[in-house]
């Protein structure tokens, strides 16, 4: 007998009529030998409706009131979820994130899981029962106040308590049948990937590859814990993550696929001074402003003006704060102005045997030019190469790049719509 | 400094306009020198609509499962109330039921309150922050699972927090100015009551008066707890409840009021066998149905058959339960047959002054006599006379016997929309 722990996102549990097929499934994997324990996110616009009641009453919303609303939403789901199992004749239980153990800081909106004590998990399971949890929430383990987890946080809590449960597998389910060598919304004929590494699928996730967020990857590599990406719209095999790079044999392809990114925007700092410091300055600043900064590119000063332009791309959900920090210390850094891009994409080429090939960086940008795309900044790791171009040359990008590599299969992707938190 | 307890219906904040709104009174309250805590309903139609989807996906849902997802009606209201006090300049934090040491029974739907732990809400009121309470909810000492107090629980949270808190009045905030003389509604000129004593608001609750439900009277007597029923939409005063019977001075007004009651249903039983037990036999069964029983009529049984009639009223949801029950065992009592009749309604005068002042029930069966209003069942206490007539000729009964004892005023009450749980 193994344990699953599944976890559907909110597009999967949207109506009635979805949650019974989704009971369905569930009550399927228990009727198989399985124990069972499932985490579930809010129901489609749920979390949506919630923040502009929020908004009705308050221009800015306490956290940990924010943190009460928002949370629930999975109660309704989660309930109705332990309803419709309850109707297929099998024993099912909600609980909330507080209730299932699960443990966290207490920075409100984005909490990180500390602990989890499934204690009345695991005792649900020993009678038999299906445990239903909801996800993306839990209770501060100083204040005793509810949290929840920050985007992605659904996918976070499967995995964590997969892990403390010590879980076969942790079953994601999603609108896509798993992890695609690019978006087939962009690419056609993407092909499906069968199994990647913890390390490749959390540098997609970095660049905005949207199936898996990138806490959860993480959360799932330091405690060994298998995910299987599927679609809760078919019964296709997903894409299993789960190994280390190490053991990636070497004949296995060098790519492993394409992400792109439009979620960022571009900070240019024009004229700081070129002085020892000037730089530490600038991004003590930003850090500040607690925005997370992704690329850095610096220019070379010339000597006549001894100053240098600084351009770094971070979320533009973070942008304005960044902006206005940088702002207020123009005059004590003594740089000359500021330039804010959000009209910036990203995209990346990721793969574990790009290591010990050289030349994929040469191939990928003659394939950006050869496109007619300009690149504007480039950033390096040892498994992946990312450059920032145009917003509007994007989707071309991601074409070249994955016909270069020639990524693509002979089969179109299937695409479902919708997408869970 | 004075610690008042305050208690909104559903339609109090049935909209975010509605919610900022009590929002201000609650702060007006605050600013007045008070400790404030707030015991809050879900917000208008929001547990009709959860209850809609708990019956799409089951026909018949599990308690714990529906208490779970109920629960998140006030989950969400009282998350918006503290933002919108947040807004106003003020501190506030809400508390889950649980969180507010709200510990019950675990019978689901319908948990009796056992014990109130208040001590979160305690070292909030003494950090200077006005706490908001989930009404209607609380935690099963025995299971730890969420459970609900059924209808009015919002107002019995209300009476409980207030008592284990020693406050000093718990306001009741309604759709009404307090508590009348009879329905406005129905009787135009009813006049508003400016206190009314514990067992006098008991019966009139009893008797379908939907201002305060049973259950939160018997609460507040049993620990001399002031309630004060106020309309949430003017400053008026309303109506204390509170004294006893025993300190009400002789020369007040003999009534108190008239309530009315559409929910009743009327069972009889024909042709039961006039013979020791055959009584209990039935009310055995129909309490096995876990049916409520209010008023019971046997007819005299005359001698050529040796059999008799009973007939009892009881809640219309409990009807059909108490039919089955009665149908199975219609054998083995030896009955003849069993009549339902759901177009009934029961008519109730009130008044503590009722003792000690014979010819009460006289004069209303003749207001009835003369309005040509058939009687057919009578029930008497110390301080009450019910009849059952046609709910056709429901209002007309109220009207006969509020004018006949005179207890209308010179103005018109005013009547504002909807009603909260």
């Amino acid at each position: 007998m193994a344990l699953v722990v599944q976890k559907y996102g909110g597009s999967s549990v949207a109506t009635a009529e979805r949650i019974k097929r989704v009971a369905e499934r569930i009550v399927a994997t228990r009727k198989a030998g399985n124990e069972v324990v499932v985490v579930v996110s809010a129901m489609g616009d749920t979390t949506d409706e919630l923040l502009d009641l929020a908004h009705q009453v308050s221009p800015l919303p306490a956290g940990r009131e924010l943190d009460m609303l928002l949370t629930a939403g999975e109660r309704i789901s989660m309930a109705l979820l332990a309803m419709a199992i309850h109707n297929l004749g099998y024993e099912a239980r909600s609980y909330t994130g507080s209730q299932a153990g699960v443990l966290t800081t207490s920075t409100h909106g984005k909490a990180r899981i500390i602990d989890v004590t499934p204690g009345r998990l695991r005792g649900a399971l020993d009678e038999g029962a299906i445990a239903i949890v909801a996800g993306f929430q839990g209770v501060s383990q100083d204040t005793k106040d509810i949290t929840t987890l920050g985007r992605g946080g659904s996918d976070t809590t499967a995995v964590a308590l997969a892990a403390a449960l010590h879980a076969d597998v942790c079953e994601i389910y999603t609108d896509v049948d798993g992890v695609f060598t690019a978006d087939p919304r962009i690419v056609p004929n993407a092909r499906h990937i069968k199994q990647i590494t913890y390390e490749e699928m959390l540098e997609l996730a970095a660049c905005g590859a949207k199936v898996l967020m990138l806490r959860c990857v993480e959360y799932a590599r330091r405690f060994g814990m298998p995910i299987h990406v599927r679609s809760s719209y078919s019964n296709n095999p997903g894409t299993m993550v789960t190994g280390s790079m190490e053991d990636v044999p070497v004949e296995q392809a060098m790519i492993t696929g394409v992400a792109h990114d439009r979620s960022e925007a571009k900070i240019t700092i024009v004229g700081v001074p070129d002085e020892p410091g000037a730089a530490a300055r600038v991004f003590e600043t930003v850090a500040s402003a607690e925005s997370n900064i992704d690329m850095i590119v610096q220019n070379v000063s010339t000597e006549a003006t001894g100053r240098t332009d600084i351009s770094f791309t971070l979320p533009k959900t973070d942008g304005p704060a960044a902006m206005a920090a940088l702002g207020k210390v123009q005059d004590k850094i003594g740089f000359k102005g500021l330039l804010y891009d959000d009209h910036i994409g990203k995209v990346s080429l990721i793969g574990a045997g790009m290591r010990s090939h050289p030349g994929v960086a040469a191939t990928f940008f003659a394939s950006m030019a050869d496109a007619g795309i300009n690149i504007e900044m480039i950033s390096t790791s040892e498994i992946r190469v990312s450059v920032v171009c145009r917003d509007t040359d994007l989707d071309a990008a991601v074409r070249a790049v994955h016909d270069a590599f020639e990524l693509g299969g002979d089969e179109e992707a299937v695409v479902y719509a919708g997408t869970g938190r």
